[in-house]
């Protein structure tokens, strides 16, 4: 297994596509040109276009022994040219598997009132008067097991909308404001329609409270998509018995 | 006064230069737009080409009342163009000057061992071993007043090489190592030149210690200065009494 870092600004997300350029496709040829029989590179989770990860984990199955991981980490990072890099490469049992394996995904959503520079490529500027109690109120209510139906965008093929979120909180730092969920599963653009929902209710724009939302289970009820650029996949993480 | 958030990639630094984009150029240019009379934009001090800021502080004399600041602000960082962007406008009385009012400046440098595709633009990526315990060592043995002459690097204009630090550290936050300092003044390229020799001692390219370095005061014995891109000028302050 391996960890990845990438900006998903140039990428059309993580899954693999003919004529677009993917984290999963570069990651695909960098090992396949260095080990011709490598296996299928198989992410924690899917990534939609735009959104960054400070560290994806993915695995692939390679038919001999690598000799020095430090030199096969510089080679692949090199190979997938700009915007990824691969990090925390090991050995791991044949029963790992990067997503079926993972018990616990992190994101983090990073808000901004006012235009910054420093970090153009990851911040959703909010050009909006938001009420942030309000917004800490409604993040915190989400967590526990529910039908997360609500925040679930359409083209989901997913039947299953169960998740549980074991923490949900909104701090700030360095003058953003960071919405922070780490759950099981998450659903397809679930991250980004809870907090664009949040902070439509926290605007004015939507007069619903979240619990509502939430219990309505439909899409309609919910608020707007937030921009993919805000979004960061911060962590997936594994039992130690599967890594060992 | 009012602060500056920018980008240093794009900028041939602060100071505005005939044929050059830079910080104080592009504001002056917004300014001067807006306001026809407005005074020269004067910064708390020059950053050097690369080099970014989270919150440079300047001031400039307009000769007639902002009605609505923050319509004003908006204004000013839409002129600017892209890479930079003013916040914390207000009123401060004729006795502020953004440079000699300032009493303490703090610059963080950024350090990673691995490529940072999130933060390529704010990290500088170290190919070395670096002995990190040490360097942390050595930067806080800066602290206190001290003649900085062997961190100032040649072109500086400035006789009185005496500086006292405040406060310096080194931590770890995601996988990147921080240097914070802090200071009543720098030298031209001090920062810098202080990583760069730490680095260069931490990782056994230089066999001088950092108490040595300092004590012979030229800027030979140093080490080499790390690049511009890691450099962020986080904090300018001033007493409150020349703000309000």
């Amino acid at each position: 297994m391996f960890r990845i870092e990438y900006n998903g600004s140039g990428f059309a997300g993580w899954q693999i596509q003919p004529d677009s350029i993917t984290v999963q496709g570069r990651l695909q040829h960098a090992f396949s040109t260095i080990f011709p029989n490598a296996g299928t590179v198989t992410g924690a989770g899917r990534t939609d276009a735009g959104v960054h990860a400070l560290a994806q984990a993915a695995h692939v199955d390679i038919d001999k022994e690598i000799d020095d991981i430090n030199k096969c980490v510089k080679s692949v990072t090199a190979l997938a040219g700009s915007g990824i890099a691969i990090y925390d490469m090991r050995r791991v049992p044949d029963s790992f598997h990067a997503r079926y394996s993972a018990y616990r995904r992190e994101y983090e959503y990073r808000c901004s009132l006012r235009p910054r520079p420093l970090f153009s490529d990851t911040v959703w500027h909010v050009p909006y008067i938001v009420d942030w109690k309000m917004a800490d109120d409604m993040i915190h209510r989400l967590v526990g097991t529910h039908d997360f139906g609500a925040f679930c965008a359409a083209g989901s093929e997913t039947e299953n909308k169960i998740c549980t979120i074991y923490e949900a909180s909104l701090t700030r730092r360095d003058d953003l404001y960071i919405f922070s969920v780490a759950a099981n599963r998450f659903l397809y653009k679930m991250v980004r329609t809870i907090v664009g929902t949040v902070i439509d209710i926290a605007r004015g724009r939507l007069s619903s409270d979240i619990d509502s939302v939430l219990c309505n289970r439909t899409r309609m009820k919910a608020g707007n998509t937030a921009p993919a650029k805000g979004l960061i996949l911060n962590n997936v993480e594994y039992p130690s018995h599967v890594t060992e």
